[in-house]
């Protein structure tokens, strides 16, 4: 099976798997959810993926009827049925199935596992980002399924031959569609601090425990637009990009000022992938 | 039949209908949707509703494979399959199915259906509100599927014994978790222009032109907290609901001030719903 899904204990090929119409996922968005990525069996930091989930939970009042062991098991044991390489493990909880009325439904939540191949990116290969404002709520430190404007930010990236879009607010970059952001400048790395304008990365916190154990000076706090173009080095961290540079942002170049600095850091996350799950980058 | 759900021509008992896991809804709340009230087989102003959802569908860029006239058709052929009453009829359109990545997917759309019992307020019972900060996105003139803040917020709701809670923006007040909201003072409407802060609701339109025809006074700008609490009357509109006068907020006594107009305005609105889908309110 090259991809699986799992829906409350059912499994089987994801494209064939179906849902009830009356989860609330499919009409309110009203779940929240996580995603880890994996190599040979190995779910990297799953732990920490799995702490976040359950916090994301909390935050929206979703009362989870499984523990972190529990939930762990059911992830690695669905992850075990796919043909080996590397996946992506996303799951989702929804608030349960009725009838569509906004207050909260006496519950169970509802689990949703999807499971699916993923490529590693090389981190040599550098992107091309667009700036995008951020118009979204004021809850991004929760990982919900409300994601309408990240789907149309990094649609507009798309269209124009990028591969990400970064959300500012106002002259403050926040984060982007589907990843955080993060610059180096006199030999600091810069990232916004963890507040409800961002979600906070797993990513994230390895590049700045990174950085701590290499003695690279790190603050979590704001930086503008004119900063970010004017940085030595933009890069983008998610699931399973552990530090991916730009090139340009809205066509103009941008960082490349050090990249020896960013290397380093790169090399010491994957490193921990690497040392994790056993995966081989290819040779390239 | 008492509730059916439909998805993309299939249909049947609503708690029995299944949907693909890979649905877009289902894990970016990537849809819009709309909903109309019905009473005798007749769906109320669905040509306005029908409208709507196609505006709704331009502005978030989902490319919708069918006219304003077969949805209509295919809304009327599955309201006549449940037993007559007073229904709410909604659907929504996802934008499509396809494994879970942000950039669109070819499409089509995905069309869902869920027809269900609903109650026709009594507009002379009155109904208690609180205030809840408003940390909405701002597309809140896009009828979309991600309303993880307005069930928050009306769960906030029932748990204070409230029937709904009203937005603001700071000072301004913006909208209900599932309605607009008005005020009369000193003779004049006053209710949120239709800009990205609020949905422009039909029912707040119909209510704007019984107010024109009747020549009383209506504005169409923002008001403050403070003026909700001093207004002479506060009430709500919705899908079902033509101006619902509350008699407390947060808990303070507000509105009974003006009940002779509220009462015309509620008439004219309701008159139309009568009028157009031969509803015999029951004798109260």
């Amino acid at each position: 099976m090259d991809a699986l899904g799992y829906y409350n204990g059912k499994w089987g090929p994801l494209d064939e798997m179906t849902v009830p119409m009356n989860d609330r996922g499919c009409y309110f968005g009203d779940g929240v959810y996580d995603a880890a990525s994996s190599a040979n069996g190995v779910i990297f930091t799953l732990d920490e993926h799995v702490d976040r989930f359950f916090d994301s939970a909390r935050l929206l009042e979703i009362k989870l009827d499984y523990s972190r062991e529990e939930l762990k098991k059911i992830l690695n044991e669905m992850l075990s049925k796919v043909t080996r390489g590397t996946y992506l493990v996303y799951w989702q909880a929804t608030r349960g199935t009725s009838r569509r009325y906004h207050a909260f439904p006496p519950g169970p939540p509802n689990l949703w596992i999807i499971i699916k191949p993923i490529a590693i990116p090389d981190l040599s290969k550098k992107i091309k980002l667009i700036t995008v404002e951020d118009t979204r709520y004021l809850h991004c430190n929760i990982k919900t399924l409300n994601l309408i404007p990240n789907i149309i930010a990094l649609q507009r990236s798309e269209e124009a031959g990028c591969q990400e879009a970064i959300f500012h607010r106002g002259e403050t970059v926040t984060e982007g569609s589907k990843s955080n952001v993060h610059i180096l400048k006199n030999g600091t790395f810069i990232t916004h601090p963890a507040n409800n304008w961002i979600l906070k990365g797993v990513a994230r916190n390895h590049l700045l425990s990174a950085c701590g154990r290499m003695g690279i000076p790190a603050e979590e706090r704001p930086f503008t637009l004119s900063q970010m173009f004017d940085a030595d080095e933009v890069f983008i961290s998610g699931t399973a990009t552990f530090g991916r540079p730009a090139d340009t942002i809205n066509g103009k170049n941008v960082g490349g000022k050090a990249p020896e600095l960013l290397k380093k850091i790169q090399d010491e996350v994957m490193g921990e992938f690497i040392k994790e799950t056993g995966y081989e980058p290819p040779v390239r």
